[in-house]
């Protein structure tokens, strides 16, 4: 696992480093977001959701975001997804597209490998996890096994999909302090399972924020919020 | 209708004024109160709790959060409550009490008339609403109403209670923007009724918050996050 480019200037005050792992299911290509200026003193995992990838614009938007609270940021592409492209997105077929990349256990390895080798190349800085629907499909399993992520904004996202067993199983254990996002008209995770796991997650200090639109269409001011929230948990 | 007091000096930096309106239902008394400082810009209703009053603890608590903020408030006894109390509470009486008050009705018109008072006396400032359980079943009819208050935080209330029709019924016609708070362990309200009712409110601008606990265990955080929230949107 290494570094693949030196660090480059990105829009919205960052710069940009690429990185690879190398997996049980292939190379894992990742990014590294940090502030122009430098100086994060905390990072936080972001989770890109279903058919999409690691440099997905909304997921770059949440990185300026964070880089304009003073957070650095990073992604990898999750299973089947992005550069890890095996089966085309048909619509229909998430669940062969997930598992042909490894699975929830195969997930789990790729996201341990990755926060090693930042927490290592990068400094073992407040970790925090933001994923939203399969970033919540990664997140959850990953924040409630690895306890060097000590909070996380999850949602859109249920007892519910091709994971949703396991998601039901490990939200007792998701115990650190969270943020979860619903929206309320969500057309592909329906509101009642999302709620539903919500309510099994075991961590005392949740909140739930939902909001009218359906599933793509979180508002701005709730995304800049979760930003602030996260800085905020990971400087106390 | 009169204030029936000087302003005096109140804990956490305000001013505090009492006045009385002759309602249809006997007089009405209330409490304003304002930045030590003056030079609010903005004012907001304060409904209680049930069984409670227009001076119980949490709601000055609010009145001081607001004031910090460089916001006025005021606050009513609701019908049978506090100074207006014509039955004892027993704790299955509220239909009884709040009846014998003047019922949904009567709350309006002591409410428009409390808000034209302080309009004439305190000026024309913008106007929100603040208020859970009973001060929702007050607050979503006079919001729905009133076309001077222009944001709100409601909640701890659902399609439920002595006058959960009305809240039904109206919910629909609420279209100002607002953050609406939900007990997850509500052992008053039920939680679903909550929901629903967050559900059917016309507004577009509509946030749902929830939070573990019972119906009185609002976290602090959430309760200082409605006062910023109300003052955000009365200066937009």
């Amino acid at each position: 696992m290494s570094w693949t480019t030196e660090a480059q200037a990105a829009e919205g005050g960052m710069t940009e480093r690429a990185f690879t792992l190398a997996g049980d299911n292939g190379d894992v290509p990742g990014v590294y977001w940090e502030p122009a200026e430098g100086g994060a003193d905390a990072l936080v995992l972001l989770g890109h959701g279903g058919t999409t990838h690691k440099r997905v614009p909304y997921l770059i938007a949440v990185a300026q975001l964070l880089a304009a609270r003073g957070v650095a940021s990073a992604a990898i592409d999750g299973p089947g997804h992005g550069d890890r492209l095996t089966i085309a997105h048909t619509g229909d077929n998430f669940k062969a597209v997930w598992d042909a990349g490894g699975g929830t256990e195969g997930m789990l390895a790729d996201w341990r490998a990755a926060l090693d080798f930042l927490h290592a190349e990068t400094g073992e800085r407040p970790t925090g996890w933001w994923g939203l629907s399969m970033g919540t499909m990664m997140g959850l399993p990953v924040c409630a096994r690895d306890e060097r992520i000590r909070t996380a904004v999850l949602g859109l996202m249920g007892t519910w999909g091709p994971n949703g067993a396991a998601l039901t199983e490990m939200a007792p254990k998701l115990t650190l302090p969270l943020r979860f996002l619903v929206q309320w008209d969500d057309e592909i995770v329906p509101r009642d399972a999302c709620l539903e796991l919500f309510g099994l997650i075991g961590a005392k200090r949740k909140t739930l924020h939902a909001n009218p639109g359906l599933h793509a269409a979180v508002p701005q001011f709730e995304v800049a919020a979760s930003a602030d929230y996260l800085a905020s948990q990971l400087r106390r």
